[in-house]
C-alpha cells in the first residue's frame, strides 16, 4: 500500500497547475456575462495552448489519447474540476465529449472513427449523448422507447429525447443515440446505439433545458430533442445490434472517475474560495475565519474530501488492476458520495459569501448546481445505493 | 389554547384558496418562459381580479391596508407562497413593497404617504429598499458606508448599494435608502431612510445580479445602484435624522413572518409536487410511492412543515400580543429554522423528478433558490443563531 | 388561535415547578449511586408530599383522576420530564402504570377496578404491561404468539415476553398480558389483554434487560417474561374477548402525548446543562459560552425545542377536540420528531461536559438513553413514518 | 500509488481472523451477563492461545514486539475492533497499556523496562494513564493541577484525576502520572510523567465512573484518583523534567490509528449485524432486507466505512513515511470524523433490532459507547477541528 503520485502523474499535475495559474484563472472573469450556450470566446485560444503544450485528450486511453491509466488521469481531472467552465473543455477533456471519444474508440468502426472520432479528438467539432427520455425513469434502461428500426440499407430513428447534453452547442455535429432496434430481445439485447449527425432531416434540437436558471452552456446545455423518421445509413450503428446496453455500461465507469474527480476540485476550490473570505471578512469586528462556525465547516470540508478523494483513487485503481466489473461497488459508492460531499461544501462557502455567493460574482452557485445536478444525472443517488445494498446483502445471504 | 384559525380567518382562506385555483394556478405554464426583470403579462389581470375580489393590500394592517393582525394574514401568507411568482404580486402582498408600504403608513410624512404610498397600495408602482453594501457584512448596520448629507433644503446621497431588490423592474419608481446622516453618532442613531425617485440624477442602476443563474423577476431582481451625488428635498427624509436603524428593525418583524410563512406555502408545494409524482412515477416496476426512502422524505416533509408552521403562527401570535420586543427570540427561531427546512423539502422533491426537477418545467427549482437566498438574506443564518443562544445563555448567567 | 396556558394550567404549572425546586431536584444527587431495580428510597416520601399538595395522579382524566385535558396535562408532564427518574413516579404518573390505569379506568369491570386500579391509583403498588415478544416485529399486532385459551372459568396463558417495562420492581403486583383468545380471527379482533397477578404460577420473570448498561430501574426495568400453562379466572379479561387491539391503539395517545412531553422537559433540563456548563467552562482562554460551535447547538436546541413542543401541544389539543382519531396524523408526528430532536439536543449537552457527560455525575448520558429507547419503543420510527406517509400521499391519489 | 496490503500484512490478516473465528467470536456470548470491572474469566485462555500463534504485541513497532509498521498493524487492529471487550486484551494490543508499553519502550530506563514494561509486554499487569483533571478541559494540558514535586531522592505527588482508564482492573499495577514539575516553565515545559505503583501509600482509587451505565471494564474501567502526598524514588520519573508534554504527544499518534482502525472494525461488525438482522427479520410481511430505508443505512454504511478506513490507511502510511508531525493534518481528521461516522452506522444497526439492540443481547449498545466515547476522548471532536481548520487558513493567509 503506498498513497504517493507516481512521476508521471506528478509531471503532468504539475503542469497542469502551471497551465491554470497562467492561462484558465485569468480567462475566468471574461465568463461572468456569459450567459448562452456557445463557447465562451477565450476557449478556442486556450485549446490552442493546451495542445500545444501537451495537455490535450489526457483523458483517453491506449494510442488514440495520452495513454494515461484512470489513476494517472485522475489528479488531473481534479485539477480542470478547478474551473470547470473552462478547464475541461480547454484541454479537450469534457463531458459528454469525453465519453463518446470512448465509445468510438473502442466500439467504432474504422471509418467511424475516421469521420468522427478524428474531428473530436482533435476539438474540431463536439458532441452528444441522446439516452434520457422524459417522462419514464432512464435509470432503468428498459424503460427506453425511441425506435431505431431497420429499413434496408438504412436505420429508421423515432424517439423523443430530452435533458441530452452537448445539444445546444452550435458546434456540436454529432449524436450518439441511444434507442430500441428489438424491444421484443432479451432485456439487456434490446438496445443499440447510432450515430446521427446533426443536420439529419427530422432530428429537431427543441429547445434547451434550464439548470436552476443557467443554460450550463460549459456542457452545451441540455436539450430537448426530437427523432421523426430520421434515416441514417446502417453503417451508422455502433457495434452490433443489442449491443447499447453492454456499450453504456462500458461508458459509465470512466466518466464517474471524471465527473467525481473534477467534483474534488470544485469542492478544493470552494474551500480555497472559503478561506480566503473567510480570512478577509470582518463582521461585527472579528474575521470570520476566527468564528467557531465558520472553522467547523473548514475542518468538515477538508476532512470529507480527503475521504472522498481517497475512494475515488481507489475506484481508479480498481478499474486499472481488476476492470470495471471487479470495481462495481466503488464506482456506485463514489457516484452516491462524492455529489453529495461537494454539494454540502460549496454550500457553506456560498453561505461565507453571503448574498455575492448566490450571484455571478464568484463561480459558486454555478459549481454548486453542477453537483447537485450529479445527484440525480446517471440515475439518482437513490437507484445506486439500493444496488449497492443488496450486494453487501448478498455478501451475508445463506451464511 | 386553541389551534384553529378565527371566522374571519377561515373566510379569507376559503376565498383565497378559490382565487389560487381559478386564476393563479392556470397563469403558472405560461411563466417557464419568462426568463426577464419586467413583471410576466398575466400579472394586470389577476391584479385586476384580485382587487375586485377584495384580496388586496391584505398584509397591511390599519387603515391603509386590510386591518389584519400578523395572526390572520400569515395563514393567507403561506396560500399565496404555493406561488410565489404570481401570487404575492398579484395581491399587491409582494416583497419589497410590502416592507416599503409599512415604512410609509407608519413614518412617512402625510405628504410621502399620498406621493408614493398611495400609488404603491394601488399597484401602480413598485419601490425598492436600498441597504446592503458590497464588500462589507451589512448584517451589522454600523458597516454602512452611504452618505445622506444635508446641503441646504436638500439631502446629498453618495454610495454603492448592491443587491438592492425590486430595482430591475422597470415599474420600480422610487427607492427607500439606508445611509448615515451622522457617522459620528452613538452606533444606532447613525442611520437615516431617505426617498429618492428612481429618475434622479446620479442613480444608475449599473447591473442585475443573478441568483443561481435566475433574474428573480419576480422580486423585481437584485441590482448593483450607485448613488453619486443624488439630490433630493430634505423632506424626502423619512421620519427623523438617526431614525433609520429604528425603522429598519421596526420593518423587519412583520417581514419575517411573511417571508416564513410564504417559505411553509412552497414547501406544501413541494410537498404536493413530490407526492403526485410518486404517485405517478414507476421505475423499475414499482411506484416511487411505495419506496420507503421517498415515504421518509414524505413524512419528514410533513413533520417539519407541521412544526415550522406553528412557530411562525407563534410568533405572529406574539407580535399581536406583546409587540415585536416580546417576540423577538421567536422571530429570530422562523428566520434560522424555516427557509433551511424547506430549502431541505423542495431538494427532496426534485431528487423525485430527476432532470425534470432542476429545470424550467416545474417550479420547484425556482423555489428552491428562494428558499436557499433566505438563509443568506437578513444576515445569515448564523448570525441570528448567535444572537440568539447570547439571550438563551443569559437566562443561566449569575444563577 | 391563542398560544397561551388557560388559568388551571398555569396554576398548576406553579405548584409543580415549586415542588421540582423544594423536593425534587434536591433529592437528585441520592440517585448516582442507585444502580438496582428497585425504587430509590426518597421516592415514597416525595409520594406522599406530592399527595398532600394535590400533585397526584394529574395524568388521569375523568372522576377517577385529577380531570384535566390533554392539553392541560401536556405542561405538566414537560415539567416532570425535567427530572424523569424521579418526579413521574413521585406524582404517580410514570409509565407503564398511567398507561394501566387509563385501560382499567375506560375499560376495567368494578371488581377489576376495585382489586387494582385503586391501589395503583393510591400508589401502593406498580404493574407492568405485557405485549412485546422476542424474534418477531411486535410493531405489527398479528406477529403475537402468546395464547389466551379458555378452559371452564378460567383462561390458560402461554408465552414469551421481552422487554416488559415495570416488570423488574419488587412493587410491580399485576400484569396485563397481551395474548390471542382466538388465532383464526380476523386480523385485528384476535387479541385479547387479560390481567394476571404476579405470583400466579408459571408466571416466571426470568431476567432484567438492560438499555445501554442501564437497568432502567425508574421505570421498574424491563424483564423477559414467561407464562407457562398460568391459570387466571374468566373474570380476569378485560373489556371482551378481541378487544386486545382496540384497547392498546387507545391505550397509545395519551402515552405518546405523555412520553413526548416528559422528552421535551428532558430536553428543556439538558439544554440549561449546557448553558450552565458554556457559561463556567473556559478551556483556551475563552468560554464555551463564547465558542460559535456551543452558541449553535444552543440556538439549534431553542428552536427545535420550541417547534416540537407546539405540535405536542396540538396533538393534545386535537386528541381533546376531535379524539384520538382526528389527532392521528399529529401523534404519529410527535412520535416521529421528539425522541430524535431531544436525543439530539442531549448529545450536544454530553458533548460540552466531556467526559462527565457520559458518567454518572450528571443526568445526560441517562437522559439520552430515555430518549434513544424511545425512538425504537412503540415501533420504530421508522415503521411510523411508512404510515404517515401513506396517509399523505392517499390525500394526493385520483386527483 | 497502491491499494493492496503487502504479503505480511496478508498473512497476519488471516491468521488473526482464523484465531477470531475459531476462539474470540465464541467466546462472546459468555461476556453477556459479565457486568464488573475485573477481567472476563476466558481472558487468560485467549491470551495463553494468541502467544502461541505468534498474535501477539501486535502493536508494538521496533524489537520489543512484532516489529510492524503502523500501516502493517492498522489492518490488524481493525480485525480486533470487530470484538472489542475481547480480541484486543486477547492480543495485549489493549488501551491504555499499548500506549504505556509505547511510553516506557521509547522513553524508560532500561530499569523501568525491566521492572514495568517486561511484566506488561508478558500480559501479567495492567497499567493506567492518568492525566485528566476534573474541573478544567484537560486538552489543554496547562490546565493541568496535579503537582509533582522533587524532594530529595524522591518526588511527591499531588492531584485529583478523573476518568483513569484502566485504574479498576484489579491487575493494573502500574500507573504512568502526569503533572507539573515547574508550573513557572515556558507552557509546554512544565509537565513530566512519573511511574506510581498501584500500592504506593496516598494513591486512592476512589470510585469507577460509568459510562452510560456500563463499567466499562474492558478498558479497566474509569476511575476516579486521588494522589495525597504520594511519594515515588526520583528514578521514577519517565525522561527529563519538562518532557511529559512532549512524551504525552508522542503517545497520540500511534493510539488515534489504533483507537480508529478499531472503530472500523466495530462499524464492520454493525454493518454485518444490521445485514444478518436484515436478511431475517420480516415484520409487515416483508424482509427488512428489501425496505428502502434499511438498503439506505446499508449502503451509506459501507460508502462511510471505506472512505473512513482509507482515511486511516493514509494516516498510518504517513506516520511510517514522514512521521507524527508530517501526518498531524491525517491524525486529526480520522480524530474527527471516524468515531461519529461509526456511532451513525451502529445507531442504524441497533434501530434494525428494535429492543434487543439496545439490550445486552446483541454487542451494539456497548460498541456504541464506545464510539460515542471516543469522540470526546482526548479532546472533543471540536477542539481537534478549530486545530485542523487553523492549519487549512494558514494555507490561504497572505497570498
Amino acid at each position: 500500500m503506498e498513497f504517493g503520485f507516481d512521476a508521471k502523474t506528478e509531471d503532468y499535475r504539475k503542469r497542469l497547475q502551471s497551465f491554470m495559474d497562467e492561462h484558465v484563472y485569468p480567462a475566468e472573469p471574461s465568463l461572468s456575462s456569459h450567459t448562452g450556450w456557445e463557447p465562451p470566446p477565450v476557449l478556442a485560444e486556450l485549446q490552442a495552448r493546451a495542445k500545444s503544450e501537451g495537455l490535450w485528450n489526457l483523458f483517453l486511453p491506449g494510442e488514440h489519447g495520452a495513454g494515461l491509466t484512470n489513476l494517472q488521469y485522475a489528479p488531473l481531472a481534479e485539477i480542470t474540476g478547478r474551473s470547470p467552465s473552462l478547464a475541461p473543455a480547454a484541454l479537450n477533456c469534457a463531458a459528454p465529449d469525453t465519453g463518446n471519444m470512448e465509445v468510438l474508440a473502442e466500439f467504432g468502426s474504422p471509418e467511424q472513427q475516421r469521420e468522427w472520432l478524428e474531428p473530436l479528438l482533435r476539438g474540431e467539432i463536439r458532441s452528444a449523448f441522446a439516452m434520457t427520455e422524459p417522462g419514464v425513469a432512464s435509470s432503468d434502461a428498459t424503460n427506453i422507447g425511441t425506435r431505431i428500426a431497420r429499413d434496408g440499407d438504412e436505420y429508421v430513428i423515432n424517439g423523443h429525447k430530452f435533458y441530452i447534453s452537448g445539444a445546444m452547442n452550435p458546434n456540436c455535429k454529432i449524436f450518439i443515440v441511444m434507442g430500441k432496434t428489438d424491444p421484443s430481445a432479451e432485456r439487456h439485447v434490446q438496445q443499440s446505439m447510432i450515430l446521427v449527425p446533426r443536420d439529419t432531416p427530422g432530428l429537431t434540437v427543441k429547445r434547451g433545458m434550464r439548470v436552476f436558471g443557467y443554460t450550463d452552456g460549459d456542457h452545451g446545455g441540455h436539450a430537448e430533442v426530437l427523432f421523426e423518421d430520421v434515416r441514417v445509413p446502417a453503417s451508422n450503428l455502433i457495434g452490433t445490434e443489442g449491443s447499447g446496453f453492454a456499450i453504456s455500461q462500458a461508458r459509465l465507469g470512466p466518466g464517474r472517475i471524471h465527473h467525481c474527480m473534477r467534483l474534488i476540485g470544485m469542492g478544493e476550490r470552494a474551500l480555497e474560495l472559503m478561506c480566503t473570505r473567510a480570512l478577509s471578512r470582518t463582521p461585527f469586528g472579528r474575521p470570520l475565519a476566527e468564528q467557531g462556525v465558520v472553522q467547523d465547516w473548514i475542518a468538515e470540508s477538508r476532512v470529507r474530501l480527503e475521504q472522498a478523494r481517497l475512494l475515488v483513487l481507489k475506484a481508479a485503481w480498481l478499474m486499472d488492476t481488476v476492470g470495471n466489473k471487479g470495481a462495481h461497488t466503488e464506482i456506485q459508492a463514489i457516484k452516491i458520495t462524492v455529489p453529495s460531499t461537494v454539494e454540502w461544501i460549496i454550500d457553506k462557502a456560498i453561505q461565507t459569501y453571503g448574498a455575492a455567493g448566490v450571484s455571478q460574482d464568484t463561480p459558486l452557485a454555478a459549481l454548486w448546481t453542477a453537483a447537485r445536478t450529479l445527484r440525480l444525472a446517471d440515475g439518482p443517488d437513490e437507484v445506486h445505493k439500493r444496488s449497492l445494498a443488496r450486494r453487501e446483502l448478498n455478501r451475508w445471504r445463506d451464511r
